[in-house]
């Protein structure tokens, strides 16, 4: 055992060396432990130390004291292989440090990342100074559960103003962003005798998933260029919907004025909800944003909302807006899944929307991405023919359509040989392998977010993209290469 | 139509009014709207200024236009009666406000509140501030679903310091608290084909809610003055159970040497899981902390802390440590219910853990909590006599036994007219009204969380606590009177 004086009491070194050589089996079941007394010779440490350490390994169930026989280490019973060593911790950030080394993408059109490097930071760290401040301190505690009475009236007020909502702190919940608030939202919607819920298709990936983690069946039902079908809603026998109506994800359509009243209409004959997924909506360039569905019909829409494309994912918070016969069935999902979102960071949140920081900053970013629209629309129509690009009315991502007889997983592959992350438009479709699914009627097409890349990286991307198409244009070696991320 | 100079654009304003008087069908279906021209004379504004009007409300599906019939209000279908306007958030808001100017209790022994006046707000904010210059732009979007890694490197590394645990940085997943880290443990130990858990009687509260939610079925095992009794664990059929094991909520016990040690072959024998809730386990008066059991076998315990005791609720994190076979399956739990926890606490949190900031608060409030406990032994020795209070090595709760016969719920129910609140030992068993619980062998007892009370309210409600038992020892007038919280 070897002991470093500065390394920390020894009566820790000692115990920590000891549990280990317990754990590792180098002291094996009934190995009998030196004397007090002989140990604390052997270490030149006082006797008093290592009493309290083998007191300390008693209490932890490591060792065993019998009358007559000594201390011994006792029978730890363990049928699985024993732990590797803590080394492994700097042997695996090492290894994981060197496989980022090997380079970010050139151009990643990923979809739904906003601008990381726009993050209004500063202000974000002022806020949550400020809630140190004024925060109640007993709200430092666990919260209300429905969350911070004080954001929920600065969210539902943004949504009035800003989305033309009709919602009031009462309707809403505050959750940790989009994902959780859907999972809360269907949960409460399936104790409500809810069985089937309707998804866009094409539409976004993982929430048929979702919806049947929470008990529900999931049907796709087609997207046209006018949004979401209602009739073949109606078809369907879904009695809820989750739709994407500002901005339909991935194709960019927004739901037109009488297919939004259809919806409603739909709703109300077969007793529905319609959850609106209220993303991408603070971002349109043409004209003023088309408000909330909620404002239209609130007594059968839940709206989801969050801040993880507004400011950033990594601050993580969200609401629900719902009719008040479900705010108590999603409050108690909440309770008892998770008790919430942090009390100071919904504080800051209320604080930043009050202030007109948050509106500054949407203001500020969303000539950023005017600017990359303008760019990407520019190149594409270089790169591809006029017409081509659809869905830039609004939001950070646009459908690029490829020619005919394209095929969307051999331009994606080939993207990803030029350094070049994109995705094809199949790759939204509902559960692709799936009988129900119908063939695709679309024309192959690429979904090009463009938040978090820059008009540099958008030239470079585009041009690569046009590379890509160009080439397997012409027969490829290997005709269904797998993508490779 | 009152149109306010300065309170807005006129067109957005007149948009408003239109929307909530459709809304509120003052505007009825089919009413035909005047014609842009007319209405901008009516109103005062440029003609430009109502078409924008009318073509918003026409992309929202709040009116149509036909040709040759002029613009009318659409017909908004809806079984369901119109929403209250807005200015039900002030009158709520002003209702709220009064219901809590009835102001705090005298004393509240709650349990499991820390010290909210204590919180180190300052080291908080600081360390946010910290997050936002030091963490990597691509860690501001979605973050690796297991969490930051730069805070699994730390907690695993403060495990191993503080509490004798031997996870490394991939076991640990970051989650929002421990209610959060419970449900996705419980979750996967279903899909693992585990069927029943064990839950400690008395034990925390809702536990067995939560554990039914995840798809298991959950008995209750007896806790003596050693903790979990293993052997009834044994007969229970169940092969995880759930346990407080450092202090033992809410008897106080911790968990003895031997039973550790037959907790462990218990789960090696029925190839079972322990979850570990390593609850107030930092705050130990009499000497260093008894090690966590996951560091006796970290093949069969899954370790969930948070931060809500230590810090406070509202920081709102926590971290599962869980052996390497169910680590992916907690991942997918949470990435598909949540996506986890904001990327800039965890930052924070890493901040404050590794500059010792962390640390120098615990010993800061364990000063505080020792001497609460000090007052609130002596003040109970005066009132109650000596050898009634019980669990008092660790933690920041006690248990105080009443004298035989005398009724917890009639104590509770006088000591909050007294302006006490606290529970009985009763409010801790497991599923009362159930006919699998056994009737409590304990005597009579109330549990005194002490972490959020002051000295002076210790001695104040110890004083009333007394009154409450004197008075409840002659009868009273009604019997079993409902407690007021």
């Amino acid at each position: 055992m070897a002991l470093e004086r500065g390394a920390g009491p020894l009566g820790i070194q000692i115990q920590d060396q000891l549990r280990a050589a317990i754990r590792d089996r180098r002291l094996g079941a009934e190995e009998r432990l030196p004397s007090t007394r002989r140990l604390a010779e052997l270490l030149g440490v006082s006797r008093g130390t290592v009493v309290d350490v083998y007191q300390q390994l008693l209490a932890e169930g490591y060792i065993e004291a019998a009358a007559g026989s000594g201390t011994r280490v006792a029978a730890i019973p363990s049928g699985l292989p024993a732990r590797q060593p803590p080394d492994i911790v700097a042997a695996s950030a090492s290894a994981s440090a060197s496989a980022s080394s090997t380079g970010p993408a050139e151009a990643d059109f990923g979809y739904g990342i906003p601008d990381l490097g726009s993050v209004p930071l500063t202000d974000w760290s002022r806020a949550v100074s400020e809630a140190t401040r004024t925060l109640p301190t007993a709200e430092l505690g666990d919260e209300d559960p429905a969350g911070s009475r004080h954001l929920r009236k600065v969210v539902t007020a943004y949504h009035r103003r800003v989305r033309s909502g009709c919602a009031v702190a009462e309707d809403a919940v505050i959750v940790s962003g989009f994902r959780q608030g859907l999972a809360f939202a269907l949960a409460t919607l399936a104790r409500h005798g809810i069985q089937r819920i309707a998804l866009e298709d094409p539409g976004p990936r993982e929430h048929d998933v979702i919806a049947r983690r929470a008990g529900l069946d999931a049907v796709p039902v087609p997207v046209d260029d006018h949004g979401l079908d209602v009739g073949r809603l109606h078809q369907s026998g879904a009695r809820a919907v989750l739709l994407t109506p500002a901005h339909q994800c991935p194709t960019g359509v927004a739901l037109g004025p009488s297919r939004r009243r259809d919806l409603v209409a739909w709703a109300n004959e077969v007793d529905g909800v319609i959850i609106e997924d209220d993303y991408d909506a603070e971002f349109r360039y043409d004209r003023q944003p088309v408000g909330s569905l909620q404002g239209l019909d609130p007594a059968r829409v839940i709206a989801l909302g969050s801040v993880s494309k507004t400011l950033a994912p990594a601050i993580r918070l969200g609401w629900v807006l719902a009719p008040p016969r479900f705010v108590a069935g999603i409050v108690e999902e909440k309770r008892l899944s998770c008790r919430g979102a942090p009390g100071l960071d919904q504080e800051a949140l209320a604080l930043l929307m009050e202030s007109g920081r948050f509106d500054r900053h949407l203001r500020r970013v969303r000539e950023i991405y005017r600017a990359r629209r303008d760019v990407l629309a520019a190149e594409a129509e270089a790169a591809f023919g006029p017409g081509r690009l659809h869905g830039l009315a609004a939001g950070c991502h646009a459908l690029l359509r490829l020619p005919d007889g394209a095929s969307e997983r051999a331009v994606v592959a080939t993207a990803a040989t030029l350094g070049v992350r994109v995705n094809g438009l199949g790759h939204y479709r509902f559960a692709a392998a799936d009988a129900e699914a119908e063939p695709d009627p679309r024309p192959p097409a690429l979904v090009l977010g463009f938040g978090n890349v820059s008009e540099h990286q958008i030239r470079r991307g585009i041009r690569a993209l046009a590379t890509a198409v160009q080439h397997q244009s012409r027969p490829l070696r290997n005709d269904n290469p797998t993508p490779t991320h």
